[in-house]
């Protein structure tokens, strides 16, 4: 007998039809024997619906407030999923964030869990029954209700194995694993049965949508085994075989001696560089400018300066493209007078991608294979940004496919055995 | 300065139009300097969406579950009101039930509040802040989310007042006050200006469904000053206009001696009539009786039992029209043979027709009237109830508006004075 968490996405628990089909899977888990803590996020569309319904109020919603709205997409699929449980004779009791303590910070629509109460659920369990949760949500110290931003169920769910030290988190998704590359681009991508954390940290957080990067990390830092697998096979599939789907996350001394160099291509295309040209190089310029951008609450993700001629530098780095044109602005009017840049120049037609392999710590070459890949396929490289085991490379959006095809076939990934 | 309790239906919130001219009006009487605490409902239809789902996943929803489902429905107008307000620089905080510890007993879908932590409320009260709480919904000791049953906002508002010694209660509906009867019935129906707390239990009771009734009682046994008024005159009406509008519910001993002897003619057309003959006439048959209906969870209203004759006695009683079959149906299978009832017959169709005053009490002649006047229209009278300011009568439902036409005009109220 085993602790399982499980996590059904906005799309799992789509409809009715969906729900009962989730209420099967679990069945199926908890007549075999097994705990099963179950958190859902909110039907797909709902999160969409009651935000828009909040926009129609305030232009920019109040963020507590927003919160409040929020959690009630989750709220109703719990209710909803606890029901089809029992309709099919499964005991289930559901629990919203606050009632099961997940604390948080106060960064309302993206708060960061500190800690969750366990114990309603392990009485629960103790009792037999299939306990269901309620995704993306907590509350802070006073007793706010708080949202933890896109995704967040993947990590309600991370931090809620973490707690229970459950044996496993499932996390199931429309896709049935983890990929080299997104097929939708490659169609000779492949899923890997295994990645390491590290792996899929740089690959979550490179855009590949399967899971959100906070969720991998929190994996990391408790050690929860963690599984992507498919919510779309049949709900009846011979446990066992379910058991072993999907893509394991392992940790690194996990894995086997032969890794792969490079486990596959990331990209995103939700890019946008911005350049402050001829900034002068003295102790504090990095914060001057990226302090103001924290500040608007934009997020900032590569960052790039390099070496100094002539006593200035161009400083870039790169946004969200939806946040381009706020951050532009920011800088325009708090930014660019006060570090005396010369210019400011942007481009939001960018895309970025990147290799990742754990495989890339031991092996040289691979830069200059990428390098050489791209060069042939006559695509400028703008911006270079390296870590242990990646390497991001900004290019021409126009570009984004081409790239990820050549680089998919470059590094052997096609063909390569998973 | 007074600290006003204010209550918004469904319908009063029932687009984001209609709730920014809900912020409207709270802001006209924050501005004035007044503080408030305002209950609000779900949007109109929400609720009964939610209830939808949730029959959808099962049949006969498990309740715990329910509420959980159907709290969501007031969590998200408290956000919506809370923006609108901000929005045109009100400063307000929303609170779900059980943010402010509205702490009930644990029966689901109609819960009984028993206490209100209103600590929160005075704090942001203090601090300038309007205050935004969910109707409907509360807590159990256990933490369990709880609702009061249809029309609970209604008691959750005058459960805030009480605990915040609210100068008065503003109930906001889509009527403008109490009338004598059913303007839809009796044209000649006339506003009431005031009536007195126990005319409008019987009143609220009886079917007139301006105010919950269970608001009503809570009302009186706390004292608190409660107005009904109408949401839809302009938000922007001069503030003391607003606040002599609708219909004030009176403590007896503020009323002018003058008093009318009938206030009203009550009447609802949802019930049903079911008849026990010549039950054994000895003790504890009664509880054997309406013991099994309560435990199949059926409201009973009026109980009739007349002296025994030859031993035997007839049992009738009125249960809500919805509910009829359910109760013939235990009658027949767990009742009738252990009491030893000849017969269990009733009537899906028939209605109840009241005259409700507190100028009763002093007066003879207004039961004779009563009979008079419906058998000069050729209304058989079936039953009859009484209590010391109401006397209500069981007649076949097609004459029901016959009934309260001829009563509304035979007691004066087409022409007196409110």
């Amino acid at each position: 007998m085993a602790l399982i968490v499980q996590k059904y996405g906005g799309t799992s628990v789509g409809s009715p039809e969906r729900i009962r089909q989730v209420a099967q899977r679990i069945a199926k888990w908890s007549r075999a024997g097994h705990q099963l803590v179950v958190v859902v996020s909110a039907m797909s569309g709902e999160t969409n619906r009651l935000i828009a319904l909040a926009k129609e109020l305030q232009k920019e919603p109040d963020p507590r407030e927003l919160d409040v709205i929020a959690a009630t997409g989750e709220q109703v699929t719990i209710g909803l999923v606890a029901m089809a449980l029992k309709a099919i004779g499964v005991d289930a009791r559901s629990y919203t964030g606050a009632q099961v303590r997940v604390r948080t910070d106060s960064a309302f629509t993206k708060a960061r869990i500190l800690s969750i109460d366990e114990q309603n659920i392990r009485r629960d369990l103790d009792a037999g029954r299939v306990v269901v949760v309620a995704g993306f949500q907590g509350q802070d110290e006073e007793g706010n209700i708080t949202t933890l931003g896109r995704g967040g169920s993947d990590t309600s769910a991370v931090a809620l194995a973490a707690a229970l030290k459950a044996d496993e988190c499932l996390i199931y998704t429309d896709v049935d694993g983890v990929y080299t590359t997104d097929p939708r681009i490659v169609a000779e991508a492949r899923r890997l049965r295994t990645i390491t954390f590290e792996e899929m940290l740089e690959m979550a957080s490179l855009g590949s949508k399967v899971l959100q990067i906070r969720s991998v990390e929190f994996a990391g830092k408790y050690r929860v085994r963690l599984r992507v697998l498919s919510s779309m096979t049949d709900a009846l599939l011979p446990l066992a075989e379910e058991a072993d789907s999907g893509t394991l996350i392992t940790f690194e001394e996990d894995t086997k001696m032969e890794q792969a160099v490079i486990s596959g291509i990331a990209f995103s295309r939700d890019e946008a560089k911005i350049t402050l040209t001829r900034v002068p190089d003295r102790p504090g310029i990095a914060f001057q400018i990226l302090g103001q951008v924290a500040d608007a609450n934009i997020d900032v993700d590569m960052i790039i300066q390099n070496t100094s001629v002539e006593g200035t530098t161009d400083f870039s780095f790169t946004v969200h493209r939806n946040e381009y044109a706020k951050a532009m602005d920011v800088l325009n009017s708090k930014v660019k007078a006060s570090v005396g840049a010369a210019q400011i120049v942007g481009d939001p037609k960018i895309c970025k991608v990147s290799v990742v392999g754990i495989g890339m710590r031991s092996h040289v070459g691979i830069a200059s294979l990428m390098f050489k890949t791209l060069s042939e396929e006559g695509i400028n490289i703008q911006m270079i940004s390296t870590s242990e085991i990646k390497i991001s490379v900004v290019v021409d959006d126009k570009y984004m496919e081409l790239a990820v095809r050549a680089l998919h076939r470059a590094f052997g990934l096609d063909h390569a055995v998973a």
